[in-house]
């Protein structure tokens, strides 16, 4: 069965779960109002179903590729990535000065999500452009603004992001990428960067990479690191991409997944490089930039997880075996515990992610401190538990192909080994928690606090028309609210680090029992209270377990000496 | 760095925490005293480490092929079998009458294990010998014994098992393959079979195929089949390979991974084949090799978890990154909380995997009911929980790489792919879990409840010395004892089958807290004793939030529609 977008999922979330009318309440967003949304959305996914989905399994069989220092995409990837930019989709969040819709991430994120559940693959090309046409927005010089904006948001220049090096992962700061001023405002920039994602394509006229770099005078560590933006073509006296830049990829890495998404070494050869923000400010640039990428690649980890969802759904429901009701495996107990399982966890996912997005978008459009913090404390649960759930899911619909799972022809296979990367980029998965329990708690536990409140209150109120349900989610919440207090309380880093994990996975199920519980009460009887009395009485207690995990310190991790533990 | 074979853990297991001790000290394993244990796996662990583990990446990178019909095997894998055969590991619980060595269930099981982490898909050759040569000794009439054990026990011939067909994946009573009499004794038999592991090879003689077929007066269902041993090369008057027989290996599958163990679809043409066993009594004699095969999965599990650990471990440690006391990643709180967890897991799954062989021998050897009982009631725990821990030791192991967990020159990523097919093939991880409630509960829960008592009254000894640990070990045992009763009461199936894999997943979970608490008190102050502690602390407690899913019945999952679930 072919995907087909969630457009409607969608729509009730928006609507009836995270409070999408606060966005459209805005002045900033005022005419992205529910029915323009339903309409953009519509249109999204008809690109998704009948352009973006058809290229998925092409784009495995036949990875990108490198001839001759040349980059050969995937066949139909330049036909996707055309259908993607004529649609508005790469510059959809783009400020409509150069050329962007202007929409609120509310409804970005939805689309990204359809689209990487369509193909994965390709649309980490124009999440990769959206990422630097954010950044460029908040931090470039006007000159660069007009000059790139309009070409990035249109597509017919892409945009990268540049950050990791052979011996600096996940330690941005020691990356040893150099920029000398050439004396005319510009920079040469020298050094080798790795895990680019689409570092360059046939597809574009230019490639833009954002490289972080460090000046002579930049201090060691993050804080002598700055931003430069080094095009792979020189524009020319018109603003067109004109002579080559001293860059190129050296190599295309072979991954487990993901294929038609190369991944790229690139190197720098004195290339020519603007400054982006300020001198050594490039992290605060970059961080601009993570933070929504982060939510992108959360939305990567719930698109996958729908598609794979489906996929196994559609399987199963196909699938002639044993005799219950309908022939199929699909009214075996076990099959329908896993389906359902998926349908629900995908929701609880695709509802942290909506949530984290309408708060960003409230803080943007109000200038809330309070919506700013919530935006930041869901965005690596966002991130994590989105990606999570994309594997566990796809993991769950290999299982439920049974031997068909393990054939690649069957296309299961294919969704858990593109997935598995999205709980490693952007920020691994345990670093994304130990942002939650570390930078993200530095208010004291406030924001986490608020947030904790506003579950309880909405419990308590629904007690009335649901209270088998709504008990639940409240007592949960208690529990959650004792371990937040007790991960502020840890003055030792290490005794919230060695918990994180854990904790952030605990968050989420508790919020997604939360949202679970809105959906319920906005259809009684319906299937969503009957998928949400599954989440609640069969995966939320999941927590329980986890919230003792979490606050378990670190004393017994390294108790054990790394002799011992090696040995 | 290298694969070592994990030998001085097989040794402490089996002495201190399994009770080997008990099996050497019966009649038919009295040879099998402890010092010969221990120079049986330091030999085999000599071979795993320096001709097996070497082939591992080879094997995924060039896969075997079909050549003009003609199997081509990776390289170097017929070196690799030949070494196994030479060192007698293929017939290692054969009888001493063919050629084999006798050893017990225990012993044999720490080998596979030891050899699965070293290369899976060369491993998975001697396996499937191993399950027919025991399906022979079972079932087999004398001259097919005298003429086909001493050639499958050296590794001159080799063994493979024939029961999937396209319509029939788990539903085996649904096969259409046909046997007709010749009339000489000898049968005809038709049929297509897929998903048959090394169906064929380029480094033996001959490939012996069981197969399961309906006799002509072959009622509907499992209880009309019969077996079958089907030959590629008839045997000629000398008893060796001659003439070719009508059966032919139509094409090989495109899997995930496992790419060094050709999977194929088998095409039987009237070849000639020998009844084994009694007509229509394929499925008993099937059963008696898939039990065993189903402990040998879980092996398989266990050995590419402890593999995938290894690799993580070496990895970390030499993983520059930060400031921390060694300068590496291992020293990250949670880079140690995931490889704590992975070491704890795999010696879990390890010790549940040992007494399941330990429970085996112990019914081999004394006829006890008892023994058998608990043989049976542990075997789809130590293939699911095995094959599960390998599957999620694995995926810990990819993210401790971080971004070179998903480039496949590191290796991390082939472990996963590889054992993903563990969790379904010789039954999925759902049926074994559905084996678990249902028929291994027929007794009422009797074999349940004489496990829990035992761990019960441990845990109680216990308290006097580690009553830190021996307490949450009691109560989770509670926990689980309610659970199993609330189990065994149900009269609907579905009721059970609902909670099946929870259920099964936290049963596991407090065996593993049983064996850690023995493994403690075996090595006071030590590192086991550490390890149990965190093991106990951290991990144990997921039972909880499994066990609450457990009982939750199947109605909240059939009040969804199938036209509901899959809107």
């Amino acid at each position: 069965m072919p995907y087909r977008s969630p457009v409607t999922d969608y729509t009730f979330l928006l609507s009836h779960v995270v409070g999408y009318d606060r966005v459209s309440g805005t002045e900033k967003y005022a005419e992205a109002g529910a029915d323009m949304v339903s309409a953009i959305l519509t249109e999204a996914g008809r690109m998704c179903d009948e352009v973006m989905a058809p290229l998925q399994r092409g784009g495995d069989l036949n990875p990108a590729r490198l001839e001759n220092g040349a980059l050969r995409s995937s066949p139909g990837f330049a036909e996707g990535w055309k259908a993607i930019a004529e649609g508005g989709w790469i510059g959809m969040s783009g400020s409509p000065e150069h050329g962007g819709m202007g929409l609120p991430m509310a409804v970005t994120t939805a689309v990204n999500d359809m689209m990487s559940g369509a193909c994965l693959s390709l649309q980490l090309a124009p999440l990769m452009s959206q990422g630097q046409i954010e950044a460029l927005e908040h931090h470039a010089s006007d000159a660069i603004k007009a000059l790139y904006l309009p070409k990035l948001i249109s597509g017919e220049w892409s945009g990268t992001m540049n950050l990791t090096e052979p011996q600096a992962g996940s330690d941005v700061g020691a990356l040893s990428s150099k920029a000398e001023p050439n004396g005319d405002g510009t920079y040469a920039v020298t050094g080798q960067k790795i895990f680019i994602s689409w570092g360059d394509n046939d597809f574009c006229d230019n490639v833009c990479h954002l490289v972080l770099a460090r000046l002579p005078d930049g201090v060691p560590g993050t804080k002598g690191i700055s931003l430069f933006l080094v095009p792979r073509n020189l524009p020319d006296e018109n603003g067109n991409a004109g002579v080559a830049n001293s860059l190129k990829v050296v190599s295309l890495e072979h991954k487990m997944g993901l294929h038609g998404s190369p991944t790229c070494v690139m190197q720098y050869d004195g290339a020519t490089g603007w400054l982006v923000g300020e001198e050594h400010g490039g992290m605060a640039a970059m961080f601009t930039m993570m933070n929504n990428a982060r939510l992108g690649v959360g939305g990567q980890g719930v698109g996958v997880a729908e598609a794979a969802w489906q996929h196994a759904m559609a399987y199963a429901m196909e699938r002639k075996q044993g005799k219950s009701a309908s022939g199929t495996i699909a009214d075996h107990a076990d099959v329908r515990r896993m389906l359902t399982s998926m349908k629900a966890d995908v929701f609880a996912a695709r509802a942290i992610l909506a949530a984290c997005a309408v708060a960003i978008d409230m803080g943007n459009a109000t200038g809330s401190a309070e919506w700013k913090a919530r935006a930041a404390f869901l965005t690596p649960i966002a991130k994590a538990f989105g990606t999570d759930t994309g594997i566990a899911v796809s993991e769950t619909g290999v299982q439920v192909h049974g031997g068909m799972g393990f054939i690649e022809e069957t296309g299961a296979a294919q969704f858990y080994r593109d997935v598995r990367v999205t709980a490693i980029y952007e920020g691994t998965n345990g670093i994304q928690a130990m942002d939650l329990v570390a930078r993200k708690m530095m208010d004291g536990g406030e924001a986490a606090a608020k947030l904790l409140d506003e579950i309880e209150d909405h419990a308590e109120r629904a007690r009335g028309r649901l209270p088998e349900l709504a008990g639940p989610v409240w007592e949960a919440t208690e529990t959650l609210r004792e371990a937040t207090e007790w991960m502020v309380a840890q003055g030792e880093l290490n005794d919230r680090f060695a918990g994180a994990v854990p904790f952030l996975r605990a968050f989420a199920r508790v919020l997604g029992g939360h949202f679970h519980l809105i959906a319920a009460l906005a259809d009684p009887g319906g299937p969503r209270e009957k998928l949400a009395r599954y989440y609640i009485n069969a995966l939320l207690p999941e927590h329980a377990g986890l919230l003792e995990q979490a606050q378990g310190g670190c004393a017994d991790l390294y108790a054990i000496s790394l002799e011992e533990l090696s040995a």
